[in-house]
């Protein structure tokens, strides 16, 4: 009612406003979408800037263009920045959200590095501007995929937290004992250092650079490797199955009106239990 | 019968040990939960004192508060366990069940400490306190989502005793071969070093510590990645497969009003096991 | 029309060039599938010629016979080059198409050897001849399947952008927290290597000639694994849902006597487009 | 008929010969199976003693022990041998088939190596004798198991043909580009090494014996990393979904002798559709 109160209002003040909330934060309108694509585009080149930036070759040769190029990502960042917070209808809210806190240390670190010099590491802060794009693609088609999938997960949530349970516990035992038989000749310097090369082991990533030296040692690392093998089969076989089940309920969404039969195809235009017209209003159905 | 009897006795010493049993073993009353929820957090803090203790630098910086906190958990586990004994009403069962044993091994190194002198790995036994974790879940509402998941391992136990047979057939010959071909130069310097490492291989793990040098060698070893790529399929497809029939059973939880047997399918008529029509009320079913 | 014309006229020359048409581009004929077969042997031998050529030692003892098998070859494909364009219908069209440049790039190099000498890494693309080999399988009975897998793909293309989009910004981002983390001592001399040690962890790779030696990386690299261990699960569970379904609508290949609509479940009484009697005989569709 | 001839014949050598038939290469008979459980201890132990004694430490301590158990093994596998030549309808054809073969291959090589002095490497031939479980196997109830993962997978042979072909050529073409990119500096001498690289990242190995240095190599090998790391699903899905219609089958071969409807569960006593008695006879279902 408040919301209805201030559009009878209805100041140019407050036109413009809403005007700029309709572009900035949805992607209904043209301008809206255009303003998206623009503020994608500038995401990926500042993120780009920021990794090249690191390379020591460019930084030495192009210094000057980087510091000129972060300060123009920066001042454009903050316009955004300050724009959000102008149209945004509960400006408070908007700040101390994750996004805004997001936008916010987009912008900070450029600033930040004006008084405290020296740090290159405190600048890659801004590699978090990334995270960004998210919201853009939430505005995007993109958006009903990423509830399947969303969906699927956390469907499976309290499967998946006893499986990883399961596994963190395997890894401490494990690690545990490798430590034990081991020990630091091999690198398998303390207990923290042993559940890290476990969980290396278990994912099938091994790095190599601890590995068991001792029969012992290699013969339960070997039982490891064929468990982490093995169960990789099991978030497999649970993300599946959600999946599966998200795909069918969006597919049996349709009832006949006649007969009640669920589960019509997207592109059925007659029941395939009772042959009436699915497309017909269930009053029509009454009256035939 | 028995229980009964000592039911209707009912000593006030009968009443403190039935009321400890609730409080321990179980997780159905409040004071239940909070004893588990405390035991939950006591486990996880000991296992990482046990972890952080193996570390050297803080071994060193912090032993006397090690040692201390480590008597601290050593005498509350005591205490713990001597009250599942007492109240307990098999306490011989108890004390020789898997739970009774870890239990017993939580708290059995640190008083041998006292006695054996000089070797810390004997105290890494304590680690095995997380497995006591495995009891306190037990309880919760995880244990749905953990029956699911070992029916599912349970039902395809055999055919994952086929493919790991295979698995291990084809380790030990491809490990002999590469034994012949590659020998001792190439860190092949026997048999079950050969067959460690065609496990690192097929499980895609691949630390580098030992790899072929020939060309033969190498060769052989690309028959045996792709292997191992392709046939981790093969598990995941199993519990898929039994995972999805599980999730299928669970959904059709249709139970027949007449004998009744559960699972019916959804568009079933008639109960498949006595044949009564599933459509009709259990009044009628009781009337007939 | 303009095609029929031609056939009318029907020179000698013309019946030549559709001969070779049918020869060269199709595999209905005995003539077509026995030419599929000799370039297909021709193909794959001459690129393991160009693998063989790249091994040092081979290609000191064996350099003239190299050279003279290349020119063998390059003849032979420059032959089938020319035929190609002469007996295409649209020769031009086929020059540009993807497969005319593939054709054009199997025998560009060993001219082009005669007059740039000593870069033996140029002659390299010539094992791009193997791109040839999916034309010749396209007219095979590998089609069916492979149009079945390039289905699934292409139907579960929007999921897995988003989950490519998902893996590369936190790969992005955990790239450049390590390269902070850890710094050039252990090999993070960069934020895009650093990246590239995320995807070599994230994919469970692991190298090795980068990994993580302080505690703080360790604990992120090992979140990195168990995620990347984790979220394999789901492009698998996207793919075989996809594939589940690809099969399901093949199996289902009921077709509707009246509209002739395909893919009709196997319960279906009436057709979910037309409404027709799935069960009654054409004949009765007829004459109804 | 010429089978049933020898039958009526039956001197006491042909009982003998058909009583050792049973016993040696059937597995119903108790003494069938008693022989088939010594038999697998008997491999099991032999093919433990060829692994064994490669490490050089127990051959260099144990090497009396070793052969004295090694000519044990072989006598008894000979006797066995000439037994199963003996007891067997067709000998020629027992000789020269798969497993006649596997079991001439487990006895020679101890043999030989009377003549032939000085190769080790020659005895691990022996290992061999580990393929001889899979005919007991072949006896057992894991039959049933094999024959639905093995089922499976030939039924997605095509689709496992083109994934691989597709896997294949990705890998020689990588594998030759990166010859070129990288050169003998980092390790990739010649095509063939760079190939064996790149099956080793697109399985997800990755020793790291070989690992690109140049930035352009690590673009090259993240791509290629993250296309192994997502192609993993065509596969695995491909198996998925052929188990999951093996297993589909094996419930749905019941029909209702009444309506005739298919796919009730194997316990299941009545038709789920009409009510009618699974069990009873179709003359039954006539009558009623």
């Amino acid at each position: 009612m408040v919301h209805q109160k201030q559009d009878s209002i209805g100041t140019s003040m407050d036109k413009l406003r809403r005007k700029l909330y309709t572009v900035i934060f949805e992607a209904e309108t043209p301008a809206g979408r255009a303003f998206d694509v623009v503020l994608l585009i500038l995401i990926f080149v500042s993120v780009l800037t920021v990794v090249l930036e690191s390379v020591v070759s460019l930084r030495r040769n192009f210094y000057d263009q980087f510091i000129f190029i972060e300060w123009v990502f920066t001042i454009l960042f903050t316009i955004e920045y300050l724009l959000r917070i102008y149209s945004s209808p509960r400006p408070v809210k908007y700040i101390f959200s994750f996004f805004g806190l997001v936008d916010l240390l987009a912008i900070l670190p450029t600033y930040m590095s004006i008084f405290i010099l020296g740090s290159q590491y405190f600048l890659v802060v801004r590699a978090l501007r990334l995270l960004r794009v998210a919201r853009i693609l939430k505005l995007t088609t993109f958006i009903d995929e990423g509830q399947v999938l969303s969906n699927a997960l956390r469907a499976s949530f309290h499967k998946i937290v006893v499986f990883m349970g399961t596994v963190l516990t395997l890894v401490v035992i494990v690690g545990s004992v490798m430590y034990v038989i081991e020990g630091a000749a091999s690198g398998f310097t303390s207990i923290p250092t042993s559940i890290y090369w476990a969980i290396v082991t278990i994912t099938t990533v091994g790095y190599g650079d601890i590995s068991p030296a001792t029969p012992v040692g290699q013969f339960l690392a070997s039982f490891l490797m064929i468990t982490g093998y093995g169960i990789i089969a099991v978030p497999t076989g649970i993300v599946t199955v959600e999946l599966s089940q998200a795909d069918r309920r969006r597919i049996t969404t349709r009832v006949c009106p006649n007969c009640q039969k669920e589960g019509h195809a997207l592109d059925a235009n007659y029941c395939s239990n009772c042959g009436f017209p699915l497309n017909k209003s269930p009053e029509a159905a009454i009256q035939s």
